[in-house]
């Protein structure tokens, strides 16, 4: 039968599957593992790609994820990644697998607004593929970008004492979700108790920066440009996909170095702290944890503080430290905490 | 309820979905309607993109293709469009959704053998996604190649005159999956029989050849890199993944003309035309709809018919005609019929 997956996980699978890759063409720059491929066809420019291919039932539920959202989403969160080199995206690929119960109409929806989230970043659709499934729905976008020769921001270039920064807040995306998880329980309750179809409402009221977060995530574009309008250079930098914890290890890890993060440093919105005490959740765990954001997670010289600090929608939660410091929270009572990644990891769960 | 897609096929939808697309980027030299885009990042240079998205139960059978084989064939595909342009694949994207009933060593082997193939036209894993599945495998490739600024083969450069040639042989791969096909299903007639697990020994003797034309198609890279030696420069090219009949009206209808093959010039191996016989099916039928081939379309113009002639594996078998004369197939007696699309479409099936 051969070992599961689940024994090694999404990361675990990655590694052992792409460990050995030899690089075999100068236009290669770098390969597997940051945000984006970077290669080099120009002695100017160099070209980023970045892909992802998304599932129904594990990365989408369409029973509160409407298509057209999910068009949005899927465009915004490749468009992300090239972002997260400090690039800016340029095309894009769109593959699609559709069940029998889509109708055109649902598609041109699901279309539509992806070209909606591409218009409002200058990204040309160039192609893709589009297919039949058996079963649910799969969806594949590659994007493809460019950034100034040697200017990408990878995931490996934190040094000791550099500034932990993030764009915007956390916690709001997982937030999301666990409140359309819980009106579509209610529903199915409901539904089963008056055994016939309901004209149900679900109660989202001042919720609904949570439900925007989840159903439709912005690139951070104002991110990358105020940086260089600014003219900050991140040492590492990295989209926050799979929660912050997660992400903040990756650059940890590959830049050989440890991190102190401070927990009331960590910028939540006022919803997002309503709705985890409504939902018994600690708001720092959803934050560290909840994944989707979107946001960005980059770290900067200590001699850029000034410049950071007068940014809008930019905060400092912590540093870089030496590696044997090891990476973890300090809590607002002043206890310290590892940090360890429990962010949404598909091929972990049993 | 909306319109079903099947009403429109997959040729119909892409219409709808991408007819008033307009490019923006001066990077994006040419979006949808090929077998790659091209982008402009380089003076010297032009970039070319291409990506396939491959279901379970729809582009492959799991029960007959193991899934070091799919490995291969997947990787091939995107090469080979790659190729159709005159180009050299460079990098690619690999991404894979999984369902439970893998293992690590199922995965480890699709990879295996799609480096291998990779590795034998010098490509770059440089990325992609590896998620798990609720229900069947998706595959999707990327695959990045470049060609010689200009060079960059469409398929709406056919004239009037010029010659149309084809590589290999056809109508093979599609009699490798009847194959297939009928032996799975003499295998679960007699499972349902014996009522227990056989130990079945599928009859593929002396069929070997169709088998490799469907299991492991090769990308003609040679043909390429012939037409580069010898200094052709063909009008229009694409490769066989659908069918002759469906890729030549392709051209034709990019390249505003019409065409005249001849059914005596169409290259058939001997072990296609025995099976054909076998199954009672016209083989020349077969190598028209057929599809999965990966051999090269292409036209060139009439004053290159010496060169032509010269290169082997590689056969002239017709001509384009002006567009009013319609696009037609002469067969041995004489009589001509209007060439249709009837290649293999996912989404017109009922």
């Amino acid at each position: 039968m051969g070992t599961e997956i689940s024994t090694i996980g999404e990361f675990g699978l990655i590694k052992r599957l792409t460990e050995n890759i030899e690089l075999k063409n100068k236009t290669t720059h770098y390969g597997v593992g940051d945000d984006c491929a970077v290669l080099q066809y120009d002695d100017d420019k160099e070209v980023l790609v970045t892909t992802d291919l998304l599932m129904e039932g594990v990365h989408f539920d369409l029973t509160y994820m409407p298509l057209k959202h999910l068009g949005y989403k899927s465009a915004m969160v490749n468009m992300s990644d090239i972002y997260a080199m400090g690039g800016t995206p340029r095309q894009m690929t769109v593959s699609i697998a559709i069940g029998k119960r889509f109708s055109i109409e649902d598609i041109e929806e699901f279309y539509e607004v992806l070209r909606l989230a591409c218009d409002a970043h200058e990204v040309d659709i160039v192609g893709g593929d589009t297919t039949s499934s058996r079963t649910g729905l799969a969806i594949s976008i590659t994007c493809i970008g460019e950034v100034e020769t040697g200017k990408a921001i990878y995931r490996n270039g934190a040094h000791d004492t550099d500034l932990i920064c993030v764009s915007g807040d956390l916690g709001a995306a997982y937030m999301g979700l666990q409140l359309l998880e819980r009106e579509k329980r209610v529903y199915y309750e409901q539904l089963k108790e008056s055994n016939k179809h309901l004209d149900f409402q679900p109660d989202f009221a001042g919720r609904e920066y949570l439900l925007e977060r989840q159903m439709k995530p912005e690139a951070r574009r104002d991110i990358v440009k105020g940086l260089r309008e600014r003219d900050i250079h991140p040492t590492s930098m990295m989209d926050i996909s799979d929660g912050l914890s997660s992400e903040l290890l990756h650059i940890c890890t590959q830049s050989g170095c440890g991190c102190r993060i401070y927990e009331e440093r960590i910028p939540l919105d006022y919803q997002t702290a309503v709705m985890a005490e409504e939902l018994n959740m600690n708001v720092t765990t959803c934050a560290l944890n909840g994944g989707e954001d979107y946001e960005l997670l980059f770290t900067v010289p200590i001699s850029e503080h000034e410049k950071i600090e007068e940014m809008e929608g930019v905060k400092i939660i912590g540093h870089i430290t030496k590696p044997e410091l090891g990476c973890a929270l300090i809590t607002r009572d002043g206890n310290e905490f590892e940090l360890k990644a429990q962010g949404w990891n598909p091929l972990s769960e049993k």
